[in-house]
């Protein structure tokens, strides 16, 4: 492991990071608000820290990035950047833990969501700006993360996006991702505008309009208000909301030949029918489920179930109703949903729809194999045969992913905590979701835990986020020899 | 599919059933109960409709099984012999519902242990013998199918216990699997009536004796009793249904070479070690987990531990406790044994060890690969390399078995169930458990549910027993065609 490389990178990373703290620190100062002396020391911090790790290490500046290398840059860069995101919380006064600061600021760095801020209401625009300002800047660290970096390492079958990736296709990782980095971040950007300009149409205030995008875009879930998105009660926001949580749970990949004139690739895409198909099959058996018992009417019932499916199957985790108050089916549904999510190379967690569809034709496959023992059958995605490699790949992945989950599960479960609320909790944080069933219900937080269930659900939150194997593969002995 | 081969087994075997009938009828006899009429009745109808169907079918005697036949062999062999096995219980007044009847039926001969009978105390000998029967019959079904028929079939990966199989190996199926069912059934023969004797030893009536061992050895959990084995409350006949439980959830084919001489073979065996690591873990956590708040001894916290523990890993579903008032990290930990079950080649069911282990060597293997790109690194089962085949196979078990288990789960909790009840009732019939948690949990039984979900639960319990492939492949056009 060349630590010098990974050093110089992360502090790269993390000047950056200090760079775009600016931003909130001015938005503080715009409002007349106090809070623009801690944001500005936190940048100034981050700046300096990041300019000096980047300098004491810089003679590493073109030495290569080896796959073991890139693991390690990948994983320390989320842990620092979560580190250093969290002292506007310290220094504003947000928080008084260390633990609180950290866990909220690897929510949103992760995407996920989650939150221990008791008092929403009472913050400042800065600090609120801050908070989901995170989101947005791990989502766009994810997209190059699962478009760019993660096919080239061929973690977890992802190498099968690695034909869609956008850019050159050089053998040296550096030059391939800053390529496909601007492209995917141009779009990312436009999304993200597009979606301020609606919510403005549909009558939020400018202010909550970014909030709430830099929420959306990046399959977030903080808001700027306790009761989330239910606290503006305009279906016009929430289909603006649902349309850009469901485009930021596909593959920006394909948006891009979508906005080069080649939409049929986008629809041609056998994950993107998959990950259509659940959507739509989920909103329809929660609505029916909903209809006539917990909402009087079709409409008022379609409207919650497809709002609330969209955001937890994006794993978003925006919520308009206090889906844990809904029968067993349909919280059934939106558990399962938790572990399905978006699809590779959007901003969506959990295991995602191309890997869930391979791993059902997958099961189809060997059934056919009992039958005709002899014969080859390939599983095919698009038409196209999956490499064995893949498959295995994402067999890896999938039990990785469900072995994290239940050692987490069994960990709150000793802490004290009930079955229903151990299983969501640890499914809603290591998919990224956000909220989850019981004591984290819709309408609840993640505040009450101890410090140690806090760190376990943070460390839940960075596997998830970093498809499990990145995180793991440093505790690989291999990987730290010479 | 020559149907004419599939009717001729299954109509012997319905012969041999009816045959067996008579012994619960001469144990009536014997009571001076009324009904050994029922029961004679039962048996008489049970061997003339197998002699009728064998006789008609009598041409395909010579032909060949091949692999699609033989599976059509096993699932409607069980579906059948449930069929019949379910005549005493109404004839006998036991159940007035035919679903009712089935299941018990269904629940006997998978092993599963499930009951809905409500009034177990007031039964008369010949059928509480009976419904124990089915299970100790369905054992043996077990042990030759998981010794000899699925290796040979490649069912999920159980190709790997082909080597193990005692007995010659010729190519075709018929002659080696009478071989090695005659060697098997004597072990279980041997291991049966040292239970009986050690029961009888430790104070159980002979009866009693029958009863239990009948439901020890095939892993069911059928017992004379309401309070099932809490009900001796002697530390003595639970250490011997401990052992033996133990014993049964081992591979058969290993006790063969120990029984010869060879003990290493059974205690170095990759997948036995893995057994005994898993029950020992669980014992200790729970016996931790309950001690000083359940229970105020150690000695209580182990005894009633390590009871409940072997009677759910090995899928018996025996109790002592009511463990759904235990701590939930001791709940969840049995939920999770019943997915894990016994070893294969034992009578035990759920996912079983040797898979669960080479899933997780996969995870493992897929991690190294990260690190060392180029390295190929096989996964290893006793220092021997796996078949890819094998893996591939496994992977597939374990995706329809997880698949079966969030299908039935959903309807149940449609159905009105609550999550915790429909998850667990779900895990414990698709694992032959018995006993789950909340509604079905260790004091209550399955005879609330509904027609509709019994149904479920029954076939749930005929697709956990026969390794979920054996019966889906049933559904692949292909199968049927000429």
């Amino acid at each position: 492991m060349n630590l010098k490389v990974v050093f110089y990178s992360v502090g790269k990373l993390t000047k950056f990071l200090g760079a775009l703290m600016a931003i909130p620190c001015m938005v503080s100062l715009a409002y007349r608000e106090p809070d623009f002396l801690p944001l500005g020391i936190s940048a100034a911090l981050t700046l300096f820290s990041g300019y000096l790790v980047e300098k004491l290490s810089s003679r590493a500046k073109d030495e290569e990035i080896r796959h073991r290398e890139a693991f390690a840059i990948v994983s320390l860069g989320w842990v620092v950047v979560a580190l250093f995101g969290a002292i506007p919380f310290l220094l504003g006064g947000t928080f008084s833990s260390f633990v609180d600061a950290y866990f909220e600021s690897m929510s949103g760095f992760t995407t996920t969501g989650a939150t221990v801020l008791t008092n929403i209401e009472s913050q400042t625009h800065g600090i609120l700006l801050w908070r989901s300002f995170t989101q947005w800047l791990g989502g766009m660290g994810i997209i190059v993360l699962g478009i760019a970096i993660l096919p080239k390492l061929a973690v977890g079958g992802m190498q099968l996006l690695a034909a869609e990736s956008p850019g050159p296709s050089p053998e040296r990782l550096k030059p391939r991702i800053a390529e496909t980095a601007k492209i995917m971040w141009g779009i990312y950007l436009l999304f993200s505008f597009s979606e301020v300009l609606l919510l403005k149409l549909t009558g939020l205030s400018l202010f909550d309009s970014f909030i709430h995008m830099f929420s959306t875009m990046p399959t977030g879930g903080f808001s700027s208000h306790t009761l989330n998105i239910g606290f503006f009660d305009r279906p016009g926001a929430e289909t603006v909301i649902t349309c850009f949580m469901f485009l930021a749970g596909g593959n920006f990949a394909l948006y891009y030949y979508f906005l080069k004139g080649n939409p049929r690739r986008l629809f041609k895409d056998s994950e993107f029918r998959f990950y259509s198909f659940v959507m739509i099959a989920a909103i329809l058996l929660v609505t029916f489920n909903l209809w006539g018992g917990t909402y009087k009417s079709i409409w008022s019932s379609f409207r919650y179930a497809a709002f609330q499916v969209v955001s937890i199957n994006t794993t978003t985790g925006f919520t308009t109703q206090d889906f844990d108050l809904w029968p067993s089916l349909s919280r059934g549904i939106l558990l399962l949903l938790m572990f399905i999510g978006g699809c590779a190379g959007g901003t969506a967690g959990a295991i995602k729809n191309m890997r869930i569809l391979i791993l059902l034709k997958k099961g189809y496959q060997e059934l056919l194999r009992l039958v005709h023992p002899r014969a080859v059958i390939p599983v095919r995605l698009g038409g196209r045969p999956v490499q064995e490699a893949v498959i295995a790949g994402i067999t890896g992945f999938f039990i990785l992913y469900i072995l994290v989950f239940l050692v987490s599960s069994l960990i709150l479960m000793k802490l004290g905590f009930d079955m229903v609320s151990s299983v969501a909790a640890s499914a809603a944080t290591i998919g990224n979701v956000g909220p989850g069933l019981g004591l984290v219900g819709a309408s609840k937080n993640y505040a009450f835990f101890s410090p140690l269930a806090k760190g376990i659900l943070s460390l839940n939150m960075l596997l998830g986020r970093l498809e499990i194997y990145t995180v793991l593969v440093l505790l690989v002995p291999s990987t730290w020899r010479k």
